[in-house]
């Protein structure tokens, strides 16, 4: 079986690695020998000349057993010896202090990146590369980027209400945003871990990503897969920025795989992060169904929380909705959760209705969506 | 008073500590103001994408308290974690294991200098930042770099002796260097750091040093000096490099400045590293006469261990010979030989036979240092 997941970053990873543990092992009789998980590229951020993938990341370390469960960001047992001594450096020249602190252990990472990209070698490979560290292959797992090129999420904010300074990001794709008078583009990172997503924003825009191609290998993942899955990952910045990228969402619409995703928000609430915010950024209400509407064009099926099937909000002609308890707080949750998301594709894939259903599905992709590409 | 000191790495940056030591606290009358130092910038070096000034790092520590003393290089305190990581990928990927560790607390500095320079900030800015974070300017200390341009040390070597692979550094200077079929180049920490100074070397040359530049400063230190240092730093690779940016040797024959330096042989034996090796390198006996004709064009006063003063070698009609016991064991060894060097200087100064003795200097630069400009 060939299973193809779209993913951001930790509740991305934490569900593919329940999905690793529903699966038989690797050797097998009816193994699986390929999971490709493409992965979010639009809340990469270049720090300190350092380029860093939180979402690559997050999925190599919680894949390969070197994650932070408990910090649930960077690498377990995670020293700060090099930041304190920026941080020290930043003090002396009366800098601004700096609000994303690298570890040492992930510093490694960074470092090893931002070098084979300065020698011209593709994220895809450079990804692929580090991957190897952790054992990916053994796993069964292929890691993509969604794309090879630069596009990067950047929140349109009041630039009063968070001011750019010296220990802003400095992203170069900003400059080609339209900001209206008294705003600017935060980079999506500024926004969500300096200011605690907090101010309001007025747009989400991944820029770049109108002129992104694909990384290779990503189009014929999903048109070639037995299945794909939406992982509970952010809507808006994690899948929203994946689907920015042109052609990945035409090939999600394509596949004769069912699309099967798994409902981030659970009577409302985001299950982890700041999904409600990102959804209030983009004009959406933070439900169920409303977060479902967002990939109504390319969903088979919809996993929800009890209680979750139902209510108001836009109709969703297009794929069958299922419940299944959503708190993913153990490792068996997970696997449980994603064992429910194959079930409910094997159902899909047995469906005489499916091809039905999708000629009932709009064809074009949600406002909230498409406004995002710039 | 003016000092304008040349220097290497630890040794240079012993002998400057001892000078600060030897001078009178800041503030006092008559206390200098400024001691501006000429850093050797030849044995720089890029590795995993980080700019590496080994000298101007190994200066400003020492200065400003954050060497390891023991060790000899680096910071003290230090700790490996990321080269740790970096090993793990290393090992992963099946590639030779590195020979240069980074130390967290040193990766910062070389983090924020890659940024800078990445930024187009030269080097000589790049420095001065970084010596705030150890107070140098409030020691009286400049730190100059030689040139704000790239030229490195290389070493030609016999290409069986020690092939280049996957570790070794790629200095797109090596690429214009004129090597014998059989022969390539080194880059200069690659023989002495991996290699131990070992394979013979068939030629010492700094790549790029024809076309350097003197950094903001240089040449205006050396003129205006009222007295210059020479301390007892690598004659060839540290001193020898920082003589082969055009314009510097001739502005140190010129600066009415008495010129003083210090020997770093003991009875024809380096004071620590691999002096004899590296004299060895250029066709050039290890004695500190010898070593001294290096300079003979330049140099007023030189400083020997006793029993060092007299013996066979090229003579020196232009300089005084004055001995001192020179093996610079403690902090309390390098401020009395600093103070000597002083002392000789302040002699010079008032000494009517300087210009007489001066008209005796050879005129130009010995073959060993001229053939090191490439």
């Amino acid at each position: 079986m060939r299973i193809t997941a779209l993913s951001g970053g930790v509740g991305g990873a934490r569900f593919l690695r329940g999905l690793l543990d529903a699966l038989p092992p690797t050797g097998e009789p009816g193994a699986t020998t390929e999971v490709t998980v493409v992965g979010n590229t639009a809340d990469d951020v270049t720090l300190r000349g350092l380029r860093v993938c939180p979402d690559l990341d997050s999925v190599t370390y919680t894949l390969g057993g070197g994650a932070d469960e408990a910090r649930g960001w960077g690498r377990e047992g995670e020293t700060f010896t090099t930041a304190g001594e920026l941080a020290a450096h930043d003090a002396a020249l009366g800098l601004p202090p700096q609000w994303f602190a690298l570890g040492d252990r992930d510093t490694a990472t960074h470092v090893l990146r931002t070098r084979m990209l300065a020698d011209g070698v593709p994220l895809g490979e450079v990804t692929t590369a580090l991957a190897a560290r952790w054992g990916l292959a053994d796993l069964g797992v292929r890691l993509l980027p969604a794309t090879d090129d630069r596009a990067e999420t950047h929140v349109l904010v009041d630039a009063a209400e968070a001011p750019l300074d010296a220990a802003s990001v400095r992203s170069p794709l900003a400059a080609g945003l339209d900001a209206p008078p008294g705003t600017h583009a935060l980079h999506f990172q500024e926004w969500w871990v300096r200011h605690g997503a907090r101010p309001l924003p007025r747009a989400v825009v991944v820029a770049g990503a109108a002129a992104a191609r694909p990384a290779p290998g990503v189009l014929e993942a999903v048109a070639t897969a037995d299945v794909v899955l939406l992982p509970p990952s952010n809507p808006v910045v994690s899948l929203g920025a994946v689907l920015a990228v042109p052609g990945l969402r035409d090939a999600l619409r394509r596949t004769p795989a069912p699309v099967v995703g798994v409902s981030p928000l659970v009577g409302g609430r985001p299950v982890r992060g700041h999904a409600d915010a990102c959804l209030r950024a983009v004009g959406v209400p933070a439900t169920a169904r409303d977060v479902a509407a967002l990939y109504a064009d390319l969903l088979d099926g919809w996993l929800v929380a009890p209680g979750d099937e139902h209510g108001d909000g836009p109709a969703l002609p297009g794929a069958v909705v299922r419940a299944e308890p959503l708190l993913m707080t153990t490792r068996d949750d997970a696997a449980r959760i994603a064992r429910a998301a194959l079930d409910l594709a094997a159902d899909l894939a047995a469906d005489a209705d499916l091809d039905v259903r999708r000629r009932s599905r709009p064809t074009a992709a949600p406002a909230a969506h498409a406004g995002m590409v710039a």
